[in-house]
């Protein structure tokens, strides 16, 4: 089938990571939305601009217009930001007819409402996934994956700029000011940090996510807003002691005398999930009345992951354009004509790392023994535990931590160990599992 | 517009569930979806027995195939389980062109290539979100959500027997067979745990994510199974030395040689947020090329968490047939002319808990006039901490925590006790949220 045109507005950080994604993944990608996605345009304030992506294919304009009412363009994606001109760019676009992807939470925030209407009205899709906690699909979450509940409250650690420089303060003691000054070096708070401290850019992303919680207009103008430029590290430190950590949060909440939309900061209980949330990354807690209480934690910024949720809200598009509208989402989510029947790799040739316990004879030699057969078969020692003081020839436990390794390694150097007459018992082994 | 009509086949903890979800929160459901869902008929084995939810209006069977060929009902919701007549039921009802919702992971994992495939021929949809995790809707997540993604590994807490047995056998140093037997007697196990314990259900389960991870066909005679019925709790001590938690995963993950589907107990390290999800919640922490870490968690089992994702799939269907093919799910989740103006509370009307910092001057009876305006005010203090032991005179850190009450009595009380002369400087006071 014909491959579906993208035109991009922007090609900064997102608009690189989008094109990035898009080529890198173009085989998986066609294989789950049933159609090729393709960028053949992008409008840039500077075409002769060198750039560290691979814009091939791809022609670059400085004209928003050109590329809005291209012909041969069926999806604008809008990367630009602001809500200025970026409004009229988004109206036109979809009065020509072109559905619109958009990361710009400003403009959803507080120009949704129009942009939606008028979307409705020419049955064009907007997708705005990207705007709300980046890689974290929590639009479509909230939207679909719970559309059975009430939704009682939200609350997200939806800034990663406040959630480092908190996280921060926390973890080493220091100021705000000082910390503010490291993470714009490490290009984690932007030159201007207004919108991000102040709470503006969490705002935003509340008042959507609120929008869709609760079945009401996006109300940016109502929200409380409260940034993180005045916390002091004397209250995170009693915060401590009195079993709480400090969190920049945007909480909705539905009362019997209206809505709570605020954003401040917050002391969090350390037992719950979300107050371990660190760094620049997002969550977002819900309580809803049929499910209970979910979380979903994920990176809230930058390049690859806000393009994730931009290239989700293509395949959503093309989706619904390509396949049957009653089986819109492939039942294994690839196509069924491209399922690839790969190999299941037998256990034995999985690698991970082990975990031993053994029991073993206290006589001189014995370690030596055992790591002789590790060696042998290729296996290093991560870490030893020797529990028990057994008197010479009395049996003590052997705890054994080994790096990454071939499963099938590990038994044979464990037929051997179990062989030798100062090893009593099986060796219990348990996998160990980095997960990073 | 007409409601859309459905027959259950089961009515047992997710029936009951589904249909009590359905019912109280038709309005909103309503909204979503754009029509009434509307349960019209089940399949159950005595009709006569007594219900602890409402079946007015429902026409009670014991004839599954009368719900299955019911010329009025669209969409059969199949919440029986195994795999043997229920498959034959399954495969009548596409026949007979309906849609289907299942909650079976035995059957999807089992029979699922042939079901989709006789869907897929029809036309119709086949919805098995609650078959995976309950009610985290992660099916979606990975299909639709993930989807720009390549997906390079993903591990899950998915079987929510097997972590509470383990979170016990941790916390309380105790024998599996005895957490077991407790397990029972909670309702967390089954009669017969086998497939929990032994790993069958989490490898079901894994089946389905590898299968729309990695875009292969459902596997489940590939699962490598080991339970946790052999764990000991000397493992867990040891492991708890060496900075790892015991956990049953299921781990799938993408090699040069092949997939990777294997469920087992495995040491996890403590720092990772995964490691720290306790009792009956499940969690599944993916790793995506372009997304990087992001982690689900949410309840994995019970009658309403799991009719949560039965409803979802109903609301995704009834979406399909009734809006705009292009425009299928709502921008603001709720159909457009049912969004609902609700007032958003002033920030003074919201109610939490209070932090509060302030100097004061150690001399007698400075506690008991701050405590006097607080008391007056209506509100209670949770605890007191004092810092510094100033001399008589010199000023003292208080910091109090309140309990919950109305922000505006807070401001109130805060302008009194600010006006006190043993009172120095402004009270500094953060917002306490409990999130539970």
């Amino acid at each position: 089938m014909e491959a579906v045109n993208i035109g991009l507005l922007g090609l900064g950080t997102v608009g690189g990571g989008t094109i990035t994604v898009l080529k890198r993944n173009m085989e998986e990608i066609s294989r789950r939305a049933g159609r090729e996605i393709r960028v053949i345009a992008a409008a840039v304030r500077d075409v002769d601009k060198k750039r560290d992506f691979d814009t091939d294919g791809i022609v670059l304009t400085d004209r928003i217009m050109d590329v809005v009412n291209h012909p041969d363009i069926q999806v604008i994606v809008e990367l630009i930001g602001g809500d200025g001109e970026v409004f009229d760019a988004v109206m036109t676009a979809l009065d020509n007819g072109k559905h619109v992807v958009t990361a710009n939470k400003a403009l959803i925030a507080s120009k949704g409402n129009a942009i939606f209407s008028k979307a409705s009205e020419k049955g064009l899709m907007v997708g705005f996934e990207s705007a709300v906690a980046g890689g974290i699909p929590i639009i479509k979450l909230i939207r679909e994956g719970l559309s059975a509940n009430q939704i009682e409250w939200l609350a997200g650690i939806i800034n990663g700029t406040c959630n480092f420089i908190l996280s921060q303060m926390t973890e080493k003691q220091r100021e705000f000011g000082e910390v503010l000054r490291e993470a714009q070096e490490l290009g984690y708070a932007e030159a201007d940090p207004t919108f991000d401290v102040q709470g503006v850019d969490a705002a935003h992303k509340l008042t959507i996510l609120a929008s869709i919680a609760f079945g009401i207009p996006l109300r940016f103008e109502s929200v409380y807003m409260q940034g993180i430029d005045n916390v002091e590290p004397v209250d995170i430190a009693f915060a401590d002691e009195l079993g709480y950590r400090m969190k920049h949060v945007g909480i909705s909440r539905r009362t019997d005398d209206g809505i709570e939309l605020r954003v401040h900061p917050a002391l969090i209980p350390k037992r719950s999930l979300i107050a371990n949330v660190s760094g620049v990354m997002n969550a977002i807690l819900i309580q809803a009345d049929a499910v209970g209480q979910s979380m979903f934690y994920g990176p809230g910024a930058g390049s690859e992951p806000t393009a994730s949720a931009v290239v989700a809200d293509l395949i959503d598009v093309v989706r619904a354009f390509t396949t049957d509208p009653q089986n819109r989402v492939p039942h294994l989510a690839f196509q069924s004509d491209s399922l690839i029947d790969a190999p299941i790799l037998d256990i034995v040739d999985i690698e991970t790392c082990y975990y031993l316990r053994m029991k073993a004879v206290n006589r001189p030699g014995v370690m030596a023994a055992i790591s002789a057969i590790f060696g042998e078969t290729g296996i290093s020692i991560d870490s030893i535990l020797q529990k028990g003081h057994g008197r010479e020839d009395e049996p003590v436990t052997i705890i054994l931590l080994t790096q990454n390794t071939r499963e099938k390694n590990l038994v044979r150097a464990l037929e051997r160990v179990e062989k030798l007459d100062t090893v009593r018992d099986k060796v219990v082994w348990i996998r160990v599992e980095q997960l990073s």
